[in-house]
């Protein structure tokens, strides 16, 4: 059940809040859109990759000259084939990246970090004969000793990964090598001090498993190394200039000499901006002169690309009597992978986002163990962090005898409030989705039944600035083409083109966007961090002034006035009598001079911030531990709902994947250390026949960093749902649960425990 | 023998005047540059075309129902699937275009107008079938006689193409139906009066046949029309916009649901602005849903397409003693194939265009006949009028015993000089080319032996101003993206990125341009009338200009000063002690704010003008009547020759191309009227093995129009030659020779008619 949005605005827009088709709909249900996988050369070859079987393992050798003499095998590379890149770092949009590591986890160095790690890719005239030269490549391993659980990998006597880090798990740095990666304090006001005042303290350990984003959509990637040194790079990826960036620095080549061409992308959730088989396939390619395809297999995504951080966090809560929260402490463990750069900071900062905390502290590690380096999942971060705190607020609800939202109204982080990590916010919508909570049939209507409950929880995400680029060119029919970096994962085209089409006062379907190579198109950020409808959108509205303010000449040129006399409205140009509209105006063009071009940048350092609240009915089954979801409702301030189909669209595969998190998905691994469900048969993912319709209610709170108010919505979505399931489940059943999934088997003991 | 520029200016350049590497060279030479014909998609079908096998014919019937049922048959259409046409002009560049003429042309209404007029049209699964489909198509004819040659087609008795025309061989608008399309007249002073007063006056008649263009690749087109209604094409073409404009109004859909990718292109020299396959394709594939490629055979190209107009000329020039011109008359028919619209225009402005001559006249017929409707090739019109002024001018030269040269030079067009059709020249460089070849090598070498002569002839073609747009993005590693929308046929890239890394200090190398779709730049005209690398350049200039400027205010940001006070010479950006080289500063943009991207376009209604001199030196076969080319030069002003090879490389291809339509290239006709040589073996184009190495020397008198001073050249060098070889051939063996082409059997019937 989709309403219209509850908006706390007066502006009144032609364009932005209606529904049009999106752009590539059409191609994309009729299977014309290019994926990368439809890309195709008359010689082009296939590369496969050889994966280790050990979670952990020192490579002694690597013979591959049996895989190099076999016929239709045309090249055949390992780590050996990376440029020189110990010590080397880059600037890879999020802080500086170890460029070995990097390289290592797509083609192991000298270890072997976790089972699927490559080892080695191969190129043949088929994929039947590179998958037979993998087979005979022979490797000599000395297997070690491996670590799964972050807290394990903490302890002194843990197997160590990576010789060189030092720090401890006080957070100091030492002597002893360690598998700490990273150690994060954030704190503000006296913790301690509030703390000892406080009337109620409640602390609680959670545990959650790794899941994976589980995009429909393998990682697959064309490369061709010219011989003229120029590489072209076809890929599936969340940001084309981010890869290019990437596959320069880790080929050590000039960025511009590489182009990538981002191809329909079947989803990201944050999984698809690190680079895996585009460098390697670069390598091969670079070796045989041909173009080289590349296409991961179902396990070889779930055991060798990024999962999100498995995690083990501790919340403590100091508040008074009335409920007003007045303490919190923090610690936060997250699984990095295999590698160093986990998602420890963003899980930090969002710990306590959700409310008005003058006294915080919060520790996080960021630890490396065997298990596929972690990768931004929807969100990266805030699920494992807010599933706790959101607990532990619901908990202190139960036990005051406050209702939940009443608890959180009175502790709801709003304009002005400081986050622990140190922004203070601007005006932001979280009471506003509390209120509508509040005020929603769905929260007015009565749960009745045995073994039912209800849940609900608060989440938070960020939106991030970073750079985005665009340029439009008027066509003298009235329509504007429109080039944009970023690639379209969620509709896009459609919500970019709809704030021009805005701004010049024209239809959505007049707006032609277009997502182009990097070649085409200024420097543009990924598409991720709720970013895209934010900063490109804005990008979007200032190539609108741009084009607004030629136009305005050129109605002046026709009027021989100023340009200055000119005024727009509503998609209309007018000056004392005289008026055109943008589409007279646009078929006058080829007559006063010059094709009419725009082009804006953006570059936006400021992070913006959209809040959600979820509502979950469920029903529990006390014989097995299955949970069934018998109603949710996804509650988000949009800023401004461009699209609100595809706002609705992103609460609910949020809310979805979210609801998959709590209730059924994790990286399950047997006795060897190695995964056991690496299919999506055996990895739950929810379907449509697991869960009724998520409703959603959009809230508009105007995002003051954007013209139209604009605030993205597609990560927070997810953040809510482990907490409103688990809080659900204790009103259903009376058993509080701590560990994500809370899978039946999880659930059935946790019941039958709770019995004895 | 190729030799610096003589230069008429003092500038100095660091990128231009260079010779790098062009930038597709590696893509050209590996074959892994994307024609038409490398376009593939998976349920792509294959599209053929019926033709007439009749000169002239009223079409009685078309049964298509044999085809359609045939198994693989996809779909088949006729003119009955154009949208209603009638009375329907268009705006297409060069005047106002009648559409149902135009659609005629590519699948014929009523009547078939010329041997191998396209009638019908099949998609099936592959080409084989398609021609198989092609057979089963019934075609009812009525018969009608032919004309082929302008002089009979302006009878009053000649068979009559199109009812609607009026216009009679006096060029007045009379009641009964003729051919002649367009009448033309041009004057200027008191021709009768001057010529009364000539001391020597000659009158001449001369004739050229029907020559193509010659492309080396066929034309070739893939279409795929959208379920939403949008139309893709990527074809070969000269002007991808014009190509979308011309099928937007064929079709009668918005331009804006037209996207033309411009593949490569294996040469057009005028031929491939008009549509042929395009429309037809895109009709076929509206009814089949698929992706439709066709390609034409050498047979239809020489059949179908358009050749340059055949021509019937009169030139009457008086002079002074002393050689000094005061009049002139020219009466021009030219021949405009199936359908109104030839070159008449431009070859009665260019023909006196060599020469300042304020008392003329010129008279010029546009008539229809029984041939494909011509189209442009090289300096359209111009070589038929030049071939008979030049040769006029040489008989002058003759008469009079003075130097041709002297002659010219006499007689000059240069700054200030009134053209027939009305501009005035801004500074031009005929007599610095004139001064060239007077103190050339060649020239100041005797030429020996028996059957040798020497001629020299003057040629002119305009530079085409009209509408460009790029635009640019900088790389932080210290290179620019250049976006065109250009296509690239006689490396255009490089001469456009040159100009743009001139303006901005930095090498040829360091810009990276590309040339693309439709929707990814600004409106641009057709790669033709030499406009290119001086209008596209003068785009690169500006959107450098553009560059510049938002680089200045970077570096004042880093400097912590006014962007007026940083300087920028040479690629280096400076203000009191601090300086940044371009790259130096490219790689702070990333710290410094939005991503940098420049965009410009241009409209320029001037016309600027290219002048050239050709010297040639031959043996005649008196025997039999074959001509030897011994030694050519083309020299030629090039305003600034951006990259000397490839001005070199134009004035050579044109020069060979003039020589093969002044010596052996002709469309034969049969008695049926049929075209006898439709096919490389028996149309003969002169190859390397017929011709020496052409020298060149390049003349630099830079364009006042132009910040660096380019013009043009491209399509002047194709003037001259056949005035040139005929001048040579008299003075080897006496005879002067007043039709195209001079092949050995009409020499020889000369020669031995001169000897009687």
């Amino acid at each position: 059940m989709n309403g219209s949005p509850i908006s706390y605005s007066d502006k009144k827009y032609k364009v932005l809040g209606t529904r049009p088709i999106r752009h590539d709909g059409t191609d994309k249900v009729t299977g014309r859109a290019i994926y990368t996988n439809d890309v195709f050369f008359p010689d082009m070859v296939h590369g496969k990759i050889l994966r280790s079987p050990h979670p952990h393992a020192r490579i002694k050798s690597i013979d591959t000259s049996a895989a190099e003499a076999m016929d239709g095998v045309l090249a055949v590379v390992t780590s050996k084939d990376w440029p020189e890149l110990k010590d080397k770092v880059a600037e890879l949009g999020e802080g500086a990246v170890n460029l070995a590591d990097l390289a290592g986890n797509l083609l192991a160095m000298d270890k072997v970090l976790y089972k699927g790690h490559a080892i080695a890719a191969v190129a043949a005239r088929d994929v039947h004969l590179a998958e037979e030269a993998l087979s005979k490549i022979k490797v000599e391993y000395e297997v070690l000793p491996a670590v799964l659980w972050v807290q394990d990998a903490m302890q002194d006597d843990a197997p160590i990964l990576h010789e060189h880090l030092r720090t401890d798990h006080m957070g100091k740095l030492g002597d002893k090598p360690t598998n700490i990666a990273t150690h994060l304090l954030f704190e503000q006001g006296d913790v301690d001090a509030a703390m000892e005042k406080a009337d109620v303290v409640i602390e609680r350990e959670f545990k959650t498993a790794s899941v994976h984003q589980a995009y429909i959509e393998p990682h697959n990637s064309v490369a061709l190394w010219n011989e003229d040194g120029h590489l072209k790079i076809w890929t599936s990826t969340q940001g084309a200039f981010t890869c290019r960036h990437q596959v320069a620095e880790l080929l050590q080549i000039p960025i511009s000499s590489v182009t990538v061409t981002p191809c329909e992308i079947g989803g990201g959730f944050g999984g698809k901006i690190s680079v895996y088989l585009e460098p390697v396939a670069a390598l091969l390619s670079r070796k045989c002169g041909r173009p080289v395809k590349m296409v991961m297999q179902r396990d070889e995504v779930f055991e060798a690309t990024g999962p999100t951080p498995g995690s083990y966090v501790r919340v403590k809560i100091g508040a008074t009597r009335e409920g007003k929260l007045i303490a919190g402490e923090g610690y936060l463990a997250y699984d990095a992978g295999a590698y160093p750069g986990g998602m420890i900071g963003p899980g930090s900062m969002c710990l306590f986002s959700c409310v008005d905390l003058p006294n915080a502290r919060v520790n996080g590690y960021d630890v490396c163990l065997n298990k596929p380096k972690t990768q931004a999942y929807r969100a990266p971060g805030a699920t494992q962090a807010i599933f706790a705190f959101e607990s532990v607020m619901n908990e202190l609800a139960d036990t005051l005898g406050i209702c939940p939202i009443e608890l959180h109204l009175k502790n709801a982080a709003k304009e002005g409030t400081r986050r622990v990590d140190g922004p203070i916010y601007p005006r932001v919508g979280l009471v506003e989705c509390l209120e509508a909570a509040k005020s929603s049939e769905h929260w007015n209507t009565p749960l009745e039944g045995p073994n039912r409950g209800r849940g609900l929880a608060a989440g938070f995400w960020f939106n991030i600035g970073l750079k985005s680029s665009v340029s439009a060119t008027v066509n003298h029919d009235g329509t504007v083409n429109l080039l944009e970096g970023s690639t379209d994962i969620g509709g896009t085209r459609t919500s970019v083109a709809m704030q021009l089409a805005e701004t010049l006062g024209i239809a959505a379907e007049d707006v032609h966007p277009k997502v182009v190579d990097t070649d085409s198109v200024g420097y543009t950020d990924v598409t991720g961090g709720s970013r895209t409808t934010f900063a490109t959108g804005l990008a979007a509205y200032e190539v609108g002034l741009d084009l607004r303010q030629q136009l305005c000449q050129r109605a002046a040129m026709l009027w021989d006035c100023d340009a200055e006399e000119v005024k727009f409205d509503q998609g209309t140009f007018s000056r004392n009598g005289d008026s055109l509209t943008f589409r007279q105006l646009a078929e006058k063009l080829p007559e006063t001079g010059e094709p009419v071009v725009g082009r804006a940048s953006i570059s936006k350092d400021v992070s913006t911030n959209a809040f959600g609240v979820h509502i979950c009915d469920l029903e529990v089954d006390p014989e097995t531990g299955k949970v069934r979801i018998l109603r949710y409702t996804a509650i988000q301030d949009a800023g401004k709902a461009i699209h609100p189909s595809y706002v609705e669209g992103q609460l609910q595969g949020g809310a979805v994947q979210g609801i998959g998190w709590a209730l059924n998905e994790e990286y399950y691994y047997k006795d060897d250390a190695t995964m056991a469900n690496a299919s999506f048969l055996d990895y739950r993912i929810p379907t449509c026949y697991d869960l009724p319709m998520i409703d959603t209610i959009i809230v508009e709170v105007p995002n003051p960093d954007h013209p139209y108010g604009v605030r993205g919505v597609g990560e927070t979505p997810i953040v809510p749902p482990p907490a409103a399931v688990a809080s659900a489940i204790y009103h259903a059943c009376g058993v509080r649960m701590f560990e994500l999934p809370m899978s039946p088997p999880k659930l059935w003991k946790a019941i039958s425990e709770s019995k004895k």
